[in-house]
């Protein structure tokens, strides 16, 4: 292994080294700004400067991420093992449709960008602290898969039930079954955007009821998870007083 | 016992077999093959071609959730015990809308299948996590009733009140103590559609006292029932260590 | 102490007896009754036969409630004791308005009615798993205070923020900072019923940050008693084992 | 030292003696009258008598918080590190505006004003339990920004993914990206106004798993913060026992 590999190695692939920070940082602050531009470039009524402006920061992430993808298949120790991994794949994704888009008719650039938000995939690796997590979803797993099977049941039986009781008052709005689902689940969530509602008596009374037994199932996966991650905390506590 | 019956209950009543698996996933996925199909039946603007579709699903569904029935009493060791079971009846239930309706009136098919909603309670039998959120529901029972019963006089007390406030500025919104007992529910559980707000000084001021009271009741019992889980898991693991 | 009074006060007073529990059970049905009958009272185009029902209901509760009041009283160790304890004057309070207002004008008596919701503080009475929420309070005091103090600064500190985005762009809604305090409160609880809401960039980016910010404090609360709820059930629990 | 000095620090510094609490008591009363005034004089309609009483308890408030400045830097130990403190500094712009906006036109006051809000954050002073909440956060700190960084991708992706859904089908609401991650923002945190909504079926079926997905990350930090404060009591409980 060539020296000035192992110097790029140790600034691309790890975060312990200070120019590995360095790196991490950079790469970070670009795939926030190509985000955002990104987000920027679909508002109406932009002017020639400001496209010009957004093209330019594009094209710049462009060629940083390309450099970035080629450096990290060049320090790789197995470099087919890391185009394939899941970051690889996610890597190229989030460059490969500026690539391949340029070849092909413009008006299907459109599309094909949608694939670009995939990049946002990629800020997920810098971060370590996701192996505490899967420790508490891995505690709490059986009780989440549960909670949440029953919450789509009574999400289910609260749209079919309201279907029945609001359907004749206001034929347009819960005009069917999956219409009356989307109701449950505005509803069971709390989100209630306004855009339907039940205005008869027994509808009312039924998504009284489904909101008192609803709220203690939907609402107990975030609990769950909550209170299993500070277990997990005492369990990696622990394992560390041991050692 | 025969050999023959021997098989088919190691397939129908466990979930120990490889068969009893595949067994289970195949009458689950069904399950949901026909409530999605019940749901989207009741879409308008269905062309004949769907209409047909849906009718042969619900038909093949019903025929195997006939044999399934029909295979789990031969089966059972004592055939009256599972007929009268809880998941005994709501098998039936699942099926017997579309034998007995047949032979009535077809209008009034309409109504009678509202029961077939019944089926959903089906998926519930194929879990065994439950024992443990029994045991997280018993240990929280007391608080549980406690903060619901607390919840529900607190939701009383705000659509009287919030009725005195603004029947007068609203009369046609809360025109009754039961007009404003819905929109105490629907404030207080934060699901706030937009059909109701108070507009007066007073009702918003008695609203903001109410939501500060209030949601530390409303929203404590998802919180009981998640420790409470995460208290029961602990139970659980102690119990096991101890054997 | 006569025989007759040990008699009443083994069903007044306690509820460990059999004729105690039935005696509690009558009264918080009427308590419930009487409750639902009041709401009822106000809908509009009630019938002369639904008036009267609903005066019989009222005038029994009443009539059941005064001898209920006496009879605690006769069985009192201290008489006075009782009348002026909190559950005492509660249990007058539910039942004087009636007799009170006879004497009155009867157009005055809808604005004393209002003191009548009082009767729904009686409910709190039968509960004792207070104690276990006092303590759980007491564990938690602190941290409760605090965090609803923090609430407290952030709404207000969202409503005077809010008031300088929007007061230019919805003068109408964001008339005022009173009116943008409203605001506040609605979004901050999640309420969020779609009466005002911000149109201009910079308002709805203030609205994401105080988003950030203030669910962290606003929904925290609930999940301290909570938490404190399982701590005082884990002592009192040893406390038990220790006996 | 002299023994005024030592007198008035033992008010002004500390709230371990009876006139240093009276003093609090005093100051924060003040703070939050001055707070309640400044959000009245924004009412439209006032009368010239209401005017002038907002313009005699603000004068009021101005010196007496100049007198608290004043008497805090005479009786610190070293008053240019009070004055250059957190809390000097806060102190110092609650009162200054005032100062420095009479000598200028009087337009520009309305502007400078805003810097009044500061002294909201006066209030923070008064409190020890921080500390606790410190270890609190300290402790959930590595989750806590796993879970607002999660929230904020998932909010992107929301934004991203329902301007590709609902942008043709409603393009005034829908018009771009930023505005779509208004809609992302308002409905996972489960505010939902109503001012936007999906209506396409395809829109309302992203929704759905964006909200099962998002809930289970955007409301876990709440859930976070309260569980590492119960922890964080224990810790501190622990520490009192071993002394």
């Amino acid at each position: 292994m060539s020296n000035l590999r192992a110097l790029f190695r140790a600034t691309v692939e790890t975060t312990e080294t200070k120019s590995g920070r360095a790196f991490d940082t950079v790469i970070q602050s670009l795939i926030i700004l190509s985000l955002t531009s990104y987000a920027l470039e679909t508002l109406p009524n932009l002017n020639n400067d400001q496209i010009f402006t957004l093209k330019i920061i594009e094209l710049t992430c462009i060629a940083i991420f390309t450099v970035e993808y080629v450096l990290r298949i060049w320090v790789a120790e197995k470099p087919t093992k890391y185009i394939f991994s899941f970051y690889g794949l996610i890597d190229l994704a989030a460059i490969a449709p500026f690539y391949i888009s340029t070849g092909l008719d413009l008006r299907s650039l459109r599309a094909v960008r949608l694939l670009r938000i995939l990049r946002v995939l990629k800020l997920v690796r810098f971060n370590e602290a996701i192996r505490r997590i899967d420790v508490a979803f891995d505690l709490a797993k059986a009780e989440l898969a549960l909670f949440v099977a029953a919450s789509m049941v009574v999400i289910y039986l609260a749209g079919v039930g309201i279907y029945h009781f609001e359907n004749e008052a206001q034929p347009d709005l819960f005009s069917s079954i999956p219409d009356s689902l989307w109701w449950a689940i505005v509803t069971l969530t709390t989100v209630g955007y306004g855009d339907m509602y039940p205005i008869t008596a027994g509808g009312r009374f039924f998504t009284t009821i489904i909101l008192f037994v609803g709220l203690g199932l939907v609402a107990v996966p975030a609990g769950i998870v909550s209170s299993a991650l500070s277990e997990a905390r005492k369990i990696n506590a622990e394992q560390k007083n041991q050692n």
